[in-house]
C-alpha cells in the first residue's frame, strides 16, 4: 500500500474518534436552540477537557497555558526544533453550533492520532492547540485566547468586561484555571520566531463550497476588518404628525447610512474586490421608540471586513463620508463610539501550495477559497508565523445552530492535512 | 365696553385657575422625565378628578359615562335643544407631557368659566368633556374614550389589552369606575344626531405655529391613517463573513423599504400633497442580534397619515409595493401583521369660518393649519357631528416632556373659542 493510500486509510480509521468526540462536545453547553459555550466559561472550560481527555488518550502531552489554551503535544524526534501547531477555538457565540471552532481542534486531534496509527514520528513537535475566547462577541476583542498565547494582546484587554456576566477577562480567565497576572508580566507561552506554522480547520462559514459541489476549501487570505461595535445616532423623538421639515429622525438617518454603504459594497465587488458589510445590530430604543413617535435614537453596530488593507480602507472612507453627508442634511449627530480593526491575514504560499498537492495526490477535490472570516490563524499570521487554513464545506452558515458539516468531508481535510503534515515532518 | 373686549377681560381672568389646573394635573403621573397617565390608569383617573373638581366650584353639573368619561355641563336656556361639547382627553403616552390633550379640557373650563362670569346663559348646553383614552399606544385602539361614548368602538375593542398591564380595556375600564356591560349592552351615551357641535383644543404636535410666529392655528382637517404596528421580516441570520450572494439579511430589507417609502413622502409633498410616514419602532431582535451575526429578523412599526382618502391609498400601495419588490429581491418573507385605519375628519366650514372671524374681532393672529396628528375631534366627524379645532403654539413638539405652552397663546385660542361660543349661543 503506498503512502498516499495507507494516510486515507489511517485517516477514515479516525472516524469513530471524530463522532465520538462531537457527542461529548455536544453536551458541553447546549442550549435550545444550539450550543453556548461562552468564552471563558464553564461550558467552554467542559469543552476543553473533552479534547484533553481524548489527547491523553492518545499518549499525548497535555498541558494549560497561562490563558488557559490547551496544548496537547505529539513529541517529535528533536524537541528543540519549532514545532508545528495546529489548532481552532472551543467557545461558541450564544446559540451557536457545535462545529464552528471545534471541528479544527477535532480535525488536529484526528490527524495526529491517523500519525501515530501509521507508526510514524515526526521529525519536529506537532501541538494541537485548543484555543481560548475566539468569539470577540463575548468581550468585544478578537484572538483573546490566541493573542494571549503569542504575548500580543491589546493594552486593557484584561480589563474588558464579557457582556453577559459585567466581570472582566482577567477574573473570567482566573475563575477558569488561567493566570492573569503571568499574562500580564510574564514571557508569553509562545515565540512566534520559534514556530515553524499553524494550520487550522474550520467549516466554511458560507455556502461557497456547498454551492460549488466541493468538500474542501483552501485558504488564500483571512480579511481584516474594521469594526464600529456601538454607533449612536442622536436626532428628536417628535410627535408621528411631525411635519418633514421639522423632523431628525435617528432611524431613517440610520437607514440612509446602512444602506449607503450596501451601495458601496454592491459596487465595489461587482467591480471584482471581494468585501463584506455588516450591521448587526440596528436598531430604534426599545425604551422610548413606539408606533406614535419619531425615533429621537438609533445604535448600530458596523463590521466591515477586506482582503487588502487598500479596499478595508476604501469601505471605512464611504463609512465615514456617508456618516458625515447624511448626518447634516438629516440633521442628527453620531457618536462613532469604539473602533476596532485585525489586520488582514496572509497565508504562507508554500503550505498552501504544499495542501494542494496533497489534496490532489489523495484525490480530494479543492477549492481556492478567501476566508469569509476572522480567525485565530491571523493572530498567527500577523505575529509572522507561516500561516494556513483549510475549510470544510457547509451549507448553512455558522454561528447559528443549524450549521451543517457531513463528517465525510471533515475527514477529507484530515486526510489533507495529515499527508502535508506527514510529508513535511515525516520523511519524503 | 364692547362685547369682544367684556370676553377678552373676562378669559385673561381666568390665568389664575388655568395655572392652577395645570399645577394640579402636573401631580397626576408625574414619572421622570414627564408624565405618565396610562389610558384607564389610577394616574388618567386622578387628572379627572381634577378637572371634575374644578368643574363643581364653577357649579357645572358632572358625570361620568359609562367609559368613564368626564361630563361637566353648563346648562343652557333651552336644556331640549343639541348641546355643544368642548372636549379632549386626560391621558398621555409613556414620558409624555401635560399639555397634549389636557390642554384641551382646561381650555373648556375657562371658557365655560369666562361665560358665566360675564353672567351669560347659553341658548343649548355647553358640555365640557374629558375624555378617556384617546392614546392608541396603550391598547392599540384609537379614540376609545369618545367612540365608547358615541357608541361607534370597533369589535373587539373591549378584549384588547394593554400593552403593560395585560389585561383587556373591559378589566381597566371597571377598576377606573365604568361600566363595560353598559357599553356592549346599552345605548350610546351620546347620539351623534342630537349634537349641535363638537370643539377642540389642543397644542400643535409640531413647531409650524412657532415658525410663523403666530399663536393659534385654525384646523383644516385631522389626517386619516393607515398603521401597520407590527411588521416582521424574516430572513436568515448568517456569519458576519458570508457573502453578499448568500445573504438574507432582514434589517438591510427594512433599511430599504423604509428609505422608498421616505422618498415616496419626499417627492409627494414636494408636489404639494402633505402627509407623514413614521417607522416608530425600528429593529433588530434584541435577543438574537450581535455584531458578528447578520441579522435574520427585523421588525417595525409603521405609521402613514394624509389629509385625503386619495393620498392615504395611494401611501399605503406604495408602501406594498416596495415591501412585494424588496422581499423579492432580497430573499426574505414579510408578515405584515394587523393593520388599523381611521378616516380623514373634515372640519366643518360653518365653525370654522366663525373661529376666524372671532379671532379677526379679537385681534388674534391665526393661521390655516393641518393638523399633524389624530384626534378625538376625527371620531366625532365620523359620527357626522359638525367639528372644529385649535391648535395652541408649542415649539417643542408633544408626546415628549418638553411640551413648550405659554399660558398666554392658550388664552388667545380660549378667547376665540368663547367669543363664537358666546356668538353661537348667547345672542348676536
Amino acid at each position: 500500500m503506498g503512502r498516499v493510500s495507507a494516510i486515507a486509510t489511517a485517516v477514515r480509521a479516525q472516524r469513530h474518534r471524530v463522532e465520538a468526540l462531537f457527542e461529548e462536545l455536544a453536551r458541553c453547553g447546549r442550549t435550545d436552540p444550539g450550543f453556548t459555550r461562552a468564552s471563558y466559561s464553564p461550558e467552554e472550560t467542559a469543552a476543553h477537557a473533552v479534547v484533553t481527555r481524548c489527547a491523553a488518550d492518545l499518549g499525548l502531552a497535555t498541558d494549560r497555558d497561562a490563558a488557559a489554551n490547551t496544548t496537547m503535544t505529539l513529541p517529535g524526534r528533536d524537541r528543540r526544533l519549532p514545532p508545528i501547531l495546529i489548532g481552532s477555538h472551543l467557545d461558541t457565540v450564544a446559540h451557536g453550533g457545535n462545529f464552528d471552532g471545534a471541528a479544527g481542534v477535532v480535525a488536529g486531534l484526528a490527524a495526529v492520532a491517523a500519525i501515530r496509527a501509521m507508526g510514524l514520528t515526526p521529525a519536529r513537535d506537532i501541538t494541537v492547540l485548543g484555543i481560548r475566547a475566539e468569539e470577540s462577541v463575548w468581550f468585544q476583542v478578537s484572538y483573546i485566547g490566541s493573542r494571549a498565547a503569542l504575548g500580543s494582546l491589546p493594552d486593557g484587554a484584561l480589563d474588558a468586561v464579557r457582556i453577559d456576566s459585567g466581570l472582566s477577562l482577567a477574573a473570567h480567565i482566573t475563575r477558569e484555571g488561567g493566570d492573569p497576572d503571568a499574562l500580564r508580566s510574564g514571557p508569553p507561552a509562545l515565540d512566534a520566531d520559534a514556530l515553524h506554522a499553524f494550520l487550522e480547520v474550520h467549516i466554511e462559514q458560507a455556502p461557497s463550497l456547498e454551492e460549488a459541489g466541493i468538500p474542501v476549501g483552501l485558504c488564500t487570505g483571512i480579511p481584516g476588518n474594521v469594526r464600529y461595535p456601538d454607533v449612536r445616532i442622536r436626532g428628536r423623538y417628535d410627535h408621528v404628525g411631525t411635519p418633514r421639515r421639522f423632523r431628525c429622525d435617528a432611524a431613517m438617518a440610520g437607514a440612509e447610512i446602512a444602506l449607503a454603504l450596501d451601495r458601496v459594497w454592491a459596487d465595489r465587488e461587482a467591480a471584482g474586490c471581494p468585501m463584506a458589510v455588516t450591521f448587526g445590530r440596528f436598531h430604534t430604543d426599545a425604551a422610548a421608540h413606539g408606533l406614535t413617535t419619531v425615533p429621537g435614537e438609533f445604535r448600530f453596530s458596523l463590521d466591515m471586513r477586506a482582503y487588502t488593507p487598500e479596499a478595508l480602507a476604501g469601505l471605512e472612507e464611504a463609512f465615514l463620508a456617508a456618516v458625515a453627508e447624511i448626518a447634516a442634511r438629516r440633521r442628527v449627530t453620531v457618536a462613532l463610539g469604539p473602533r476596532a480593526e485585525a489586520g488582514v491575514g496572509a497565508v504562507a504560499p508554500r503550505i498552501r501550495d504544499g495542501l494542494a498537492a496533497a489534496a490532489d495526490a489523495l484525490g480530494i477535490a479543492t477549492r481556492p477559497l478567501g476566508s469569509p472570516a476572522s480567525h485565530d490563524a491571523a493572530a498567527f499570521a500577523k505575529a509572522g508565523v507561516p500561516m494556513a487554513m483549510l475549510f470544510v464545506r457547509n451549507a448553512n452558515g455558522s454561528h447559528n445552530p443549524d450549521e451543517a458539516m457531513a463528517i465525510d468531508d471533515l475527514l477529507d481535510a484530515v486526510a489533507i492535512l495529515t499527508a502535508w503534515l506527514v510529508e513535511e515532518t515525516c520523511g519524503g
